[in-house]
């Protein structure tokens, strides 16, 4: 399978176009059915691939650092009596289980940002249905914040997944059905059967659309209402954005390496280690300082790199079991810019790089391989950089100096952005997950806030797993990813689903929990995925034949 | 697949015995090796088939109806140095994919209403653990509102699923770890990764069971501790239990018939139709006339008749792809028996008798088949029986009189107990989640509660899918049974699973949803079940043979 690429820039789009004027931009998906990223089909009635994933959510992350003053974001479609088609069928009947279930993920977390853009950067994302608007197109609908149907005999939304292809709406689509917008159940049952989907005012009396408009007056009542939601934001209309420009990344056999993070990969172990380098030196003095490095501000230049190595594993190494994280550089510099970032979260710029991190956090905690950290001498996890120790499976914390090794003793430290700054999906911050069941374990930890901890107050304060001096580190550490690296990557993937999101649960949580596993579930069921399944019959006019037994 | 018999009595236990003895009862899981429901595996080390779940769910019933006077029940072992080894794997190695679901369903449930005993009928569970306890074993034990581990070389906790078998500990394990106990997470991944488990002072700083004694003070800490929490129970001392005596019931080749229930088999249309017959007299005047009827009342004899309906379907009739539920009967009647409950709600035996149709009623809303009722002429869907309408994933219901037909026009009613009395596992009642977007209809049907409802009515404030006439009935109930039979069973059990449970996520929604959702994923893998799987290798010597593949 060809190395998939995550970079991409408006300049190279071939599905989209973003059109932005004042504090309105629209965004038009008018894929390019030529431009699959596999072989083998096309992107027939504006469908999806990865490809056109990737651009997009491109265009979400831009619109955000680049465009301050874009306030609402119309998405609409560049095609005639077609909004969106939804995920290509042909792909999807092609793809190995693995890549169906990575882009099921990347596809909702990109969903997932466009609701972030708009409730916390309060850029609201206007949904202008003209056309069919199906499936896949109908969930992208749902991601946004209101959705406006055009008023015809064509214009409709559906979720035909059920009937057509015995498949899921996986895409968060039962659950924004039943969640989000809050359909009656037994609407929602009657919507998911309908291979024809449901148009004009039934559509609004069954809270699937907010409005319905007639096409001659479409535009009009679309642009109306993008301009009373850019009213109410607090985006300034006079900033200057940040551009985002290509990353700093060299790519060889074994290793993945750019400014500041490397990746390298020890295939024969199957462990993929990331390495975090501090910061070099001290944050600028105030937000201008912050608007001259433009992405080079280095937390900034830190998350796109992070995201990026993430997702080459994700897709590009999946027999990696385990993703260590180790970090190298001082603590008290992390610090600093943590205090840095807090003191300005207010500036809508430092606003979107918390954003931005959280959202990196998430894609950590996500990622379906073990996480590991390794606060080793000379390392840095601090702050924000100690989100990783709480995001990990388990975190192993080296005490003392070790013997031959000239580095600094480990040293681990909390900041401000430790205790709201990052909430997972679960609504909780990784110390509130991790402390569930002893709550005054938080209030102890927010006590030492700033403080460089050593190995045993760290695991007093119960903030890391594992407290080893050098004559067992190495045994101890060794043993651990060799067990993980034997276990069944299945039965890894499922445990650490569950045992990562204690605590309540949201939209998010159910999207990437209930909906997510049940869709993984049916895209190995042989009514779906099998020769005689409706996936691979799809199109060929000959109907699915299913084992008729209800599990 | 020879048909599986839900009812048992003590006399015929082969794996449990009840001790009753004043206010605590011992209940002694003592498993038969050569007892297994199916051939090919023997039951060593008190592990368990379908066969010792079914009993042990007769016990937990039983101990609630029969034994009013017990208010602390220990769960312990038979065995020397074994508690529980969990589900049998060579059971689980050989069963079909539909079983193991199937299976892991019910024990979900049988474990479920230990806690509801704990919690709702003060009939406490507490798990006397000396020996080894692994896997299912110590789910049996979370199930228990407390733990009480012996302090010896040989007793432990353990969930070595993953390790061993390359599957969860799916029977709420991963969940009550994390959400019930509030297992520290990093903590509950290494417990989760340890074949060995964990004993002692460690067990308890890790929060896996709520104490230790020394072998040698066990019996008396445990005594003491039962002594302590039936302290604090409200169950009478000095009442009468109900008996249960056996059902009548009459299964031929496509039917089978109780004396308040009758399930009609249609197998070629794959449509099992549960008939449910009304009250054919008046409440008793008071709880004196409910204690002489016994289990004879009513309400009662009708949920463990539906009860028993359901998991016949459930276990012996997979095809089916719908169950519709009709009822004949007054609805004036079934109002009748709803006030006399809710007026004496405060009663044991009548808050044994409401929990038990919660209970029913979460095993309507947990069956993976379309659930449709049909709200006909001469159907008495009031109340109780109204929550069937707010079940089904939809309701159809028949407007005025139909031609030639002679039964009363169709009516439903609402009454008290739909506003409270039967939460679904989201916490919520049914029409709670019914109208999570309208949460002002609920006042709407409030007002209403008590009225005897036509279809327009009924439709009007939204509590029926839909209101046709007998020129549509037949036609559009028709092409929906037959669509619903057509389309994928596994599109539909997942979609189903997604659309019922709007609304907030508990610990009961999390193990049928995120953990069970996993759990058949994994139950599909072949890392799991594939002839090199671990599932398959269990106990050969040889190492399962694992796609390294991270999904």
């Amino acid at each position: 399978m060809k190395r998939i690429d995550f970079q991409t820039s408006p300049e190279r789009y071939r599905h989209w176009r973003i059109e932005p004027q004042g504090d309105v931009a629209r965004v038009i998906m008018d894929v390019d059915e030529t431009g699959g990223l596999f072989d083998g089909y096309e992107l027939k009635l504006n469908s999806y691939d990865l490809g056109v994933d990737i651009e997009l959510a491109d265009v979400i992350q831009r619109l955000r650092f680049e465009h301050p003053e874009v306030k609402t974001v119309i998405m609409a479609s560049g095609k005639d009596k077609v909004f969106c088609a939804g995920a290509n069928i042909r792909m999807l009947g092609e793809a190995a289980h693995s890549h169906k279930v990575n882009f099921c993920k990347f596809t909702n977390e990109t969903r997932n940002s466009i609701e972030d853009a708009t409730v916390n950067s309060h850029q609201t994302w206007l949904c202008a249905v003209s056309g069919a608007c199906a499936g896949g197109g109908y969930e992208l609908a749902l991601a946004c914040d209101e959705i406006i149907l055009t008023d015809d005999g064509t214009s409709t939304v559906a979720l035909p997944e059920v009937p057509l292809l015995a498949v899921l709406p996986g895409t968060g689509g039962l659950t924004r059905v039943t969640d989000k917008r809050k359909v009656r159940r037994d609407r929602a049952d009657i919507f998911c059967s309908l291979e024809e989907g449901i148009r004009g005012k039934k559509a609004v009396d069954w809270r699937l659309v907010d409005a319905v408009a007639p096409a001659s007056k479409f535009d009009e009542v679309v642009a109306g209402r993008a301009k009373e939601i850019a009213a109410r934001s607090d985006r300034p209309s006079d900033a200057k954005g940040v551009k985002l420009t290509p990353l700093d990344k060299t790519i060889t056999d074994d290793a993945i390496s750019y400014s500041g993070v490397s990746v390298e990969l020890d295939r024969a172990a199957r462990i993929a280690t990331i390495t975090i380098k501090g910061p070099d030196g001290s944050p600028p003095a105030d937000m201008a300082g912050v608007e001259a490095q433009g992405d080079q501000f280095w937390p900034l230049k830190l998350a796109r790199e992070l995201d990026d190595a993430l997702l080459e594993i994700r897709f590009n190494e999946m027999e990696m079991a385990v993703i260590q994280f180790k970090s190298a550089g001082d603590p008290a510099a992390v610090l600093a810019f943590d205090e840095f970032m807090q003191a300005n979260d207010s500036h809508w710029l430092m606003r979107e790089i918390l954003l931005y991190w959280r959202r990196v956090l998430k894609r950590v905690d996500l990622t379906s391989r073990t996480i590991a950290t390794m606060a080793e001498p000379g390392s840095c996890f601090a702050g924000t950089l100690a989100e990783l120790l709480f995001a990990a499976d388990r975190c192993y914390m080296a005490d003392g100096q070790f013997e031959g090794d000239n580095r600094p003793e480990a040293r681990i430290a909390l900041s401000g952005l430790n205790f709201g700054a990052y909430p997972m999906s679960n609504g909780l911050t990784r110390l509130e997950t991790r402390f569930l069941g002893e709550p005054e374990a938080i209030d102890a930890a927010k006590e030492r806030a700033g403080e460089m901890l050593d190995a045993e107050e760290a695991d007093e304060l119960g903030l890391v797993s594992f407290a080893y001096d050098d004559i067992d580190w190495e045994d101890e550490v060794r043993i651990f990813l060799e067990e993980r690296a034997s276990f069944s990557p299945d039965a890894l993937t499922a445990m650490e689903a569950n045992l990562r999101f204690a605590g309540p649960e949201t939209m998010e949580t159910r999207i990437f929990g209930r909906l997510t596993a049940w869709q993984n579930w049916v895209f190995q069921r042989p009514n779906a995925v099998g020769a005689d399944g409706a996936l691979q019959r799809y199109g060929t006019g000959k109907r699915a034949d299913f084992n008729m037994e209800r599990v």
